[in-house]
C-alpha cells in the first residue's frame, strides 16, 4: 500500500502538503489539494483515521453513559442523541453500565486517554464530584439538576416540582393514600423525587409506600403482589416510567380492579403506550433532552444549565 | 505536560523503552517498566489513545449498526453485545441509520478508516455484496442467514423454518384465514417470511393477509383498524415482535373481541411482555445472538455460520 511519502512523490509535492491535505489544512493551494487527492484516488489510499484524530487532537466521538439501553426511556433519550451526532458528523460510544462503577469509571478513562472528544452522563452511581475532575480533559453534560456545579453542563427537568404537582393533583381529586413507584432509590432524580414525597408527607399525613426497583413492564405485576399483601393499601400510583405504569394497570385489569375507582395511576414520560392505554402522565421531552445534551457536549449551548419543561396530560386513570 | 522524551530522561531509559512500556510490548526488563511507570505516575502522564491505537493498528472499537435503538428487539441484542464488550475489554460505537443508507455507508467508512476493528451489522438496506467488499478492512458479521457466503460471518435463526412451524400450528388448531404482521418489507428475514407464507397459502389457498411496518405496542391497534375496514377478516395473526402482539391484544381487548376465539396471536422473541400477557410466542434467543455476533466479530467462533434455535411456547392466545 502506498504510503504518505509515494503519495507526495507521484503528486510531486512535499510531504508536507500531502499532510495538510489529509487534515484539511488551509494553507494549501487548489492545484496541489486537487494533485494529492487524484493520486490518493488512484492508489485508493487509506487515511488511518486514528492518524488524523492523533494529528487533530480530536477522535470526533463522544462517549454516552446509560445504565440500560433496553429501557425505553433511555432508548427514547439516545434516539436524541443519535439525531444530533448524525447532524453534526459525529459519531457515539455507547457504554451501558448496569448501574456499575466499573463501567463508568472506563467511560471517564476514555475521555482521559482522547479515545473521545466529550462525554454524556444520562445517569450514574460515581459521586458528580469524581466525575467533575474529568471535566479537564473534555466536556461533560449530566441529565440531571447540576445548576450551581461550575465545571459540568446539565440539561434536566425539574422532579421535584413535577412530583409535588403530581401529588397535589391527585389529592385535589380526593386521593387519601398516595404511593410512588421507582426504578433505584439512589441518583440525584430519585433523590429530588423522594424529598417532595416527603415533604407532601408532611403537609398531609398518611402512611407512606415506596415501591423501588421498577423498570419495565412486568414489575407492574409485581407492585401490584406487593400491594396485595398490604392490609392497608394506596388508592393512587405515582409511576416514574409510562411502561410500569402499563404494566400496573394490565395488572389491576386481570384482578378485576377498577381504575381510577379502585386505583389511581399516573405516569411519567408520555411514552406511547401511554396514550394507547389511556394513562394520565406527566410528559417529559426525553428526545429533546438527548438532542440538547449532544448540543452542550459539543459546546454549542449558550447556557451551562439547562431546563426542560414538563406538562401534565390528563388521560382516564386518574 | 511531561511527553515521552521528558519521562524517558527522567527514568533513566531510552526513549524507545518507553514506548514499548506504553505500548506493553514484551521486551522490557521488569526494573525498566516499573521506573518508567512510576515516573508517569508521578508526573501523572497521560497516554494518548489514539497514538496507541496507532502503534498497535487496533482501536478496541467494534461499530454496531442497527435500525433503532429503542425498539426493544435491538435493546436486547444491544445488550448481549455490551455483555461481551465488557468481557472482551472492548467498547463499541452504536450506529443507528433508521435504515438510511448513508448511515450505513459511514459505518463501513469507520471500518475502512480503521476507527473500528470490526463491524457488526443488526439489519441492513445496502446489499450484502456491497458490504462484502469491505470485509478486506476489517472482519464484518450480520445477523441474517448469510450461509453460502466466504467472507461475511453470520449469526441468525432460521426464519423460513419457524414461520413454516408457525403456520403449521396455527392450521392444526383449525384457523383458517391467517395473516402476518411484520416491521419491513425487504431485508432477508423479511424476504424469508414472506416465502413461508407464501409457500403456505400455495398448499392451503385462502385470502392474503400482510401488514406491514409494524415495530411498536401502538402499532398493534394501528392494525386492528385496518382488520376492522375489511369485510373478508383474518381469524389469526403471526406477529414477529411480541410488542406488536401485545399492541395487537390490547386493542382486541378494547374492541371486545375474545382472544383466541375471535383472533388468535402469536408473537415472535418471547420477550416479558409476552409472558405477562400469556401470549403465545416463538422464543428467539435474541440476547444470545447479540453475545455470539460479538464473539464473532472478534473471530473467537469456530464456525463462520451459526444457527441458533427457536423454541415455540405454548400460552393463552392460540
Amino acid at each position: 500500500m502506498a504510503n504518505i511519502r509515494d503519495i507526495a512523490k507521484m503528486a510531486g509535492v512535499s510531504v508536507t502538503t500531502v499532510s495538510r491535505v489529509i487534515n484539511d489544512h488551509p494553507y494549501v493551494s487548489e492545484d496541489k489539494r486537487k494533485a494529492v487527492i487524484d493520486v490518493m484516488r488512484k492508489v485508493d489510499y487509506q487515511v488511518n483515521r486514528n492518524a488524523v484524530s492523533l494529528s487533530q487532537g480530536k477522535s470526533h466521538l463522544i462517549g454516552v453513559v446509560v445504565p440500560f439501553v433496553k429501557h425505553p426511556y433511555f432508548g427514547l433519550l439516545i434516539e436524541g442523541i443519535a439525531k444530533q451526532a448524525v447532524e453534526n458528523h459525529y459519531h457515539f460510544v455507547l457504554i451501558q453500565t448496569n448501574y456499575e462503577k466499573e463501567r463508568e469509571q472506563e467511560a471517564l478513562d476514555m475521555l482521559k486517554h482522547k479515545q473521545i472528544d466529550g462525554l454524556i452522563i444520562c445517569s450514574h452511581m460515581i459521586e458528580l464530584a469524581t466525575i467533575e475532575a474529568y471535566q479537564q480533559y473534555g466536556k461533560i453534560v449530566v441529565s440531571e439538576n447540576a445548576a450551581g456545579n461550575k465545571s459540568i453542563d446539565s440539561v434536566f427537568v425539574d422532579h421535584y416540582q413535577s412530583f409535588m404537582d403530581a401529588l397535589a393533583y391527585l389529592k385535589q381529586k380526593g386521593y387519601k393514600r398516595i404511593g410512588y413507584c421507582i426504578g433505584r432509590e439512589s441518583g440525584s432524580n430519585s433523590y429530588f423525587r423522594h424529598l417532595a414525597y416527603k415533604n407532601f408527607l408532611t403537609q398531609y399525613p398518611q402512611k407512606e409506600f415506596v415501591f423501588t426497583e421498577n423498570y419495565y413492564f412486568e414489575d407492574g405485576q409485581k407492585v401490584m403482589d406487593e400491594i396485595s399483601e398490604l392490609t392497608e393499601k394506596p388508592d393512587a400510583l405515582l409511576v416514574t416510567s409510562d411502561v410500569v405504569a402499563a404494566g400496573i394497570l394490565t395488572a389491576c385489569k386481570n384482578a378485576h380492579m377498577k381504575v381510577p375507582e379502585d386505583m389511581a395511576i399516573i405516569g411519567f414520560d408520555n411514552q406511547p403506550i401511554a396514550k394507547m392505554m389511556d394513562i394520565t402522565t406527566f410528559e417529559i421531552p426525553i428526545a429533546t433532552m438527548g438532542e440538547r445534551l449532544f448540543q452542550h457536549v459539543l459546546g454549542k449551548a449558550i447556557n451551562r444549565h439547562e431546563e426542560l419543561s414538563v406538562n401534565l396530560i390528563e388521560r382516564g386513570t386518574v
